[in-house]
């Protein structure tokens, strides 16, 4: 039995625990040919777009409420590299057929990441095609006071949430199969199918930080964007990378230890922050995070760029000082 | 030769014509994690979000500036149906390759689309993926001031701009070939490659208004989201309909004069604008419709809804006053 898209979006999507509470005062949602916002004054709104591709970010057979989850995750991790408090997203769903069961489970995984982070659906569409999701979350941040990539300055600490590597590690093993133990493969699919967005830890911390971004597209890949946009150079140090127990013991077991430290430094996938803030910051970032269980690493330092190393604007050096080779780095569509 | 995605956006996107001039003070554009946007005091952002997948809301061949243009138009539309100022747009493309030629055209066409509707590009999207377009547009109303579809009220006329049909029966006709005068097929062709979006029409008229829709999804569709919304029913006056001429001309040649009206009512894809207004405001809106040259036609009339009557809100008249029987009601994307 087919269902049109008017009964899909009422029966999935436009209903509690998805779009906002009743009586909500920022938000009016589905139902006219715009949604509205209003932005409280002394406030500015923040947006981000992420579109996930069945097959290129994720697997067609995945579990649907872990494909919502991740195209949530994937906006919501960058209005926490503004600062931001979550206020509404919009959602472009586009599908081969509307199957019911497919679509119970994927507007399950929405309402959870609704819940957890306190952002409802207020519009968007409802397409058939190749599968993709296409996210825009929105967010409120004080006036002048979102955090920039540009505003890392020389002598600033840097600093990563988490740990780096599972979420890439998963997709690899997905794809091409691996023999592992039953621990390391809970971890790294934990890592992949539920990840986490920094939301709680930017929002107690922001006005802590000097820069920040989310290491999406790979660690190396989104310093060097903090890097160029602060005009500065990162010097980060390898044995400070908080790389994940799951792949240090896998790529360990495979024979070369210098893998997991490039694996979790030009992985995508994770959805940490890389952020910077004045050394004097140190201690109570540490305590923010910490009272929310959060691992948080200094990894380096801010130093000034001078003219020769424009072109090389991230280090990552060894206990000795000495630079380390990595190989690719960072997720680029086309190249 | 492969171009990467950050090449690709800053050779066709971020760029002058299309990203917000130097010096704009609402909205800071692509280059950081979000985009961020002011919202003046009194305002409040409407937004909207359309997919357009190839070969479903167009053809994978066409021009790729006209598929900006359509995909533009979408959008702007629905800000023009709210009432709304343009502000802002966001583009998630996704694309099989990265064909120079091919972003090019299209490039060219959501520049065309920037000038026309004073509506920059400010972030977005670029992955690797079957062809699609997602374009979120946001404006600005006087807060409380946008226009719903929950306005109507009993007495209100309905009009609707411009003249009905013509780029839906070109879509039949790219799709089925079909012998055709030069005329009329410059006609269609003209209304489906080069749609325009009442923006300005509805901006000049907004305080005249009692609620607006689109008709993207067909005249008596979205008359019935009007009639629902606001618990009224309307009554079209079938003799009142503007049907194009190339569609009168194209299927009255087939035999069936009534062909034409049925298929004005219920085709997609023209961006014109249905509305109402109470009796007094009629002069003062087609002065302005006249002014800038636009077609405006008063259709019919805003009446009580009886309880007989709920499910069959949109009745379309002919001269005697007895109900005419239409077709097929609206495009569905899943039934």
């Amino acid at each position: 039995m087919s269902i049109s898209e008017f009964d899909i979006i009422s029966k999935y999507f436009n209903q509690a625990g998805i779009t906002p509470e009743a009586g909500s005062t920022l938000v009016y949602g589905i139902g006219d040919d715009c949604a509205i916002v209003d932005v409280p004054e002394g406030k500015q709104l923040v947006l981000t777009m992420d579109t996930l591709v069945a097959d290129v970010h994720f697997f067609s057979g995945d579990e649907p409420a872990a494909i919502a989850r991740r195209a949530m995750v994937a906006n919501i991790s960058d209005l926490a590299a503004m600062g931001a408090d979550a206020l509404a997203f919009t959602l472009s769903l586009t599908m081969p057929k509307a199957d019911e069961a497919w679509l119970e489970s994927f507007s399950e995984g929405l309402r959870q990441m609704v819940k957890t982070y306190s952002c409802p659906l207020i519009g968007g569409d409802l397409t058939q095609g190749p599968l993709s999701i296409t996210i825009q979350a929105h967010g409120l941040v004080e006036k002048n006071r979102a955090l920039m990539r540009s505003g890392a300055r020389p002598g600033d600490l840097v600093f990563v949430t988490g740990e780096l590597g599972a979420a890439g590690l998963a997709v690899s093993l997905i794809k091409n199969g691996m023999s592992l133990q039953q621990q390391d493969r809970q971890d790294l699919y934990q890592a992949y199918y539920n990840p986490q967005a920094r939301l709680e830890f930017a929002r107690q911390g922001r006005e802590k930080i000097s820069a920040a971004i989310d290491i999406s597209d790979g660690l190396l890949a989104d310093a060097a964007h903090i890097a160029l946009m602060s005009s500065v150079n990162l010097e980060l140090q390898a044995s400070r990378i908080p790389v994940a127990g799951a792949v240090k013991s896998i790529l360990g077991n495979l024979g070369d230890r210098s893998k997991g430290l490039n694996h979790a430094l030009t992985a995508g996938d994770d959805y940490e922050l890389l952020f910077t803030a004045s050394a004097d910051q140190e201690s109570a970032l540490m305590e923010i995070a910490a009272g929310m269980k959060l691992k948080l690493s200094r990894i380096g330092l801010v130093v000034e760029s001078k003219g020769a190393d424009r072109m090389n604007r991230v280090r990552c050096l060894d206990k000795s000082g000495d630079e380390i080779t990595l190989g690719k780095v960072g997720y680029r569509h086309f190249s």
